[in-house]
């Protein structure tokens, strides 16, 4: 029973009369997106970031700043698993909640079974959901928390998503210590994790209700996998623009909404070549991408005096920069209505060497700071 | 067009009718437990398995065979990718639907970056989840499920799960085609895969929400990851008994349950000697498991006759057991309810190789069939 693209008053009005006591309503609105009547609270973020990420445009815009990529543990993967152990607790501080009083904690990164969010998920005892989406993980995390607390099955959610530079590359590329040359297409595997926590309206205060710093995740879009073609894992912007593009279409035509409804859209690690396949994609489709479309990958690193090349890259790119960077501007009322599109290439060094192409995904969340109401 | 706070029209009413003491009440129960008010409903399945899982007790039970791994394809990888290909496309016609009325298809497998899943989404092209719950993938996709359609977020999701011996034990511990001596504490990884169809009550007949056939999922609790110390990775069931233990009791406990109120429990792929483990670690809790706690890495090999010492293993081991052979058994009025608590063992190579232990999970769902009521 798929929602017709009717006005989507007649939809709100129906369902909630429809909350007055008959049949549930469906909270799917045209294809491929889900609306969140309740309005989920992004309540608390904490990112980390390593020594380079914060040398960029977004410097001072994180909660945490490592110098030392190894952390004090004795491998990175060991760092990037207590990176996100430290920003899981600190968002749970953040929200001013007990960790016993997490419902759910949902997690995943790019390292072969999911081990920084398993061996994090160990460590902090709570009941875990494992994620996979790539470098769409943080959108995919906001997604599902949404949904557990939008439909009642929780109340306070954490969702984090993590990338390291070293755990990154040797495991699917070249270790860094070889120091093979990069293409210019290449981009730079961000180290960084972003936590949220995300509420029900049960559990969030009357005053924090009203609070000028409210950010509420108002709609999602699930993306599909699509594949063009590319091969080249040094060349992952193009291989995903194609989904983050179809995603970002999707979404506007299943809420009959355009670009310009969005002071932000802001995809996840599409860098700059991956960011101008898109760009031309949504040209050849009617629309004309103005200033209010970029990239976190974009954002995080200086193409011209950093040594970053195309831009940032892994989950931790586009967690950071949406929990640190894009947060704090909805807070200031910079931005009021931000589409964020995690993007993700969903392939591993064993498919890669199979002949395989890559598969892209993107995945969208509609987050809506105080100002916009 | 600028649109107010959203979802966009309604929020006036809605919140006038939430006035009026019409807040939902969460669907948590205790600390850990979902309960699921519009019991989604499993209306159709699809297993298919390699042949020496077809020459164990449940043979015949399996709605495909394949007996040769490739599979025609050129690697085993390729293979796998197929097999969930099928195995979806089946579920997808066993429940009657169209492959475009899906809304979400949920998946996760055992391949690094879930490659099998990621590629069967590619070909599908439906909206896609990716998932990772080691070989507890089939019940955390089962819950997610369950959570979308009960939530009023999709009617229709699909969730698979696969595993294949080659592919998993060549990327994991050794190629098949060494031939390294494995211990009689080790598992076989099963070449299996399932795929459920869920749905909600809304797309559900009106005859086959009376069948005799119908099977609903109740209740789910997610599991916390518990790491007691294994580090042997030909020793699994060990590491994964304490997670799936520690499940089963909190399971019981949020709802005032007792293991006798099912007629069935049945872990994922603990296998022989962890099954003996979860048993003690229950008698020490003050429990006496009974006849009706099995596993599902026991059920599916004969371990006198076959040469697959502990048990099945792998995300297809309990994928095809209850979406092959359990699901007939309560369609065939066998069992009535059962509490299926899938496994996993959330390490990867680099993580044994750097010395950690082996954290365990397990997520629980409760299926009820038709005798149940």
């Amino acid at each position: 029973m798929k929602e017709e693209m009717s006005p989507l008053c007649d939809s709100g009005i129906a369902r909630s009369l429809q909350g007055m006591g008959a049949v549930k309503p469906s909270k799917k609105m045209g294809e491929q997106t889900i609306a969140f009547d309740t309005l989920p609270r992004v309540v608390g973020a904490y990112t980390i970031v390593g020594k380079i990420e914060n040398e960029g445009p977004l410097s001072g815009s994180f909660h945490q700043v490592i110098t030392d990529n190894l952390w004090g543990e004795n491998s990175w993967e060991k760092a990037e698993a207590k990176m996100m152990g430290v920003a899981v607790e600190e968002a749970i501080k953040a929200a001013g909640w007990a960790k016993k009083d997490v419902d759910v904690f949902l997690a995943g990164d790019l390292l072969n079974q999911n081990i920084t969010a398993d061996y994090t998920a160990r460590k902090l005892g709570l009941p875990f959901l494992g994620l996979f989406g790539a470098c769409s993980t943080m959108a995919e995390g906001l997604i599902i928390a949404s949904i557990l607390v939008d439909g009642h099955f929780a109340h306070r959610v954490v969702a984090s998503a993590s990338s390291h530079h070293e755990t990154a590359e040797r495991q699917f590329r070249f270790p860094t210590e070889l120091g093979v040359q990069r293409p210019m297409s290449a981009q730079w595997t961000v180290t960084g994790v972003g936590a949220a926590a995300v509420a029900s309206p049960e559990v969030v205060s009357e005053s924090d209700k009203k609070s000028r710093n409210r950010i509420s995740i108002t709609h999602a879009t699930i993306g599909k996998v699509i594949d063009l073609g590319v091969k080249d894992s040094a060349d992952m912007g193009s291989a995903m623009a194609p989904a983050v593009t179809h995603t970002i279409l999707r979404h506007l035509q299943d809420l009959n909404r355009t670009m310009d409804d969005y002071d932000l859209i802001v995809s996840g690690d599409l860098g700059h070549v991956g960011h101008k396949v898109s760009q031309q994609l949504l040209r050849e489709e009617g629309l004309e991408p103005g200033e209010n479309y970029t990239d976190c990958g974009i954002l995080i690193f200086d193409q011209n005096k950093q040594d970053t090349h195309a831009g940032g890259s892994g989950c931790g790119c586009s967690a950071t920069v949406l929990l640190g960077h894009l947060l704090k501007k909805m807070q200031e009322g910079v931005y009021r209505r931000i589409l964020f599109v995690g993007s993700g290439a969903l392939f591993s060094s064993t498919s890669f060497q199979q002949g395989e192409s890559i598969p892209g995904i993107g995945h969208a969340v509609v987050l809506e700071s105080a100002y916009s109401s």
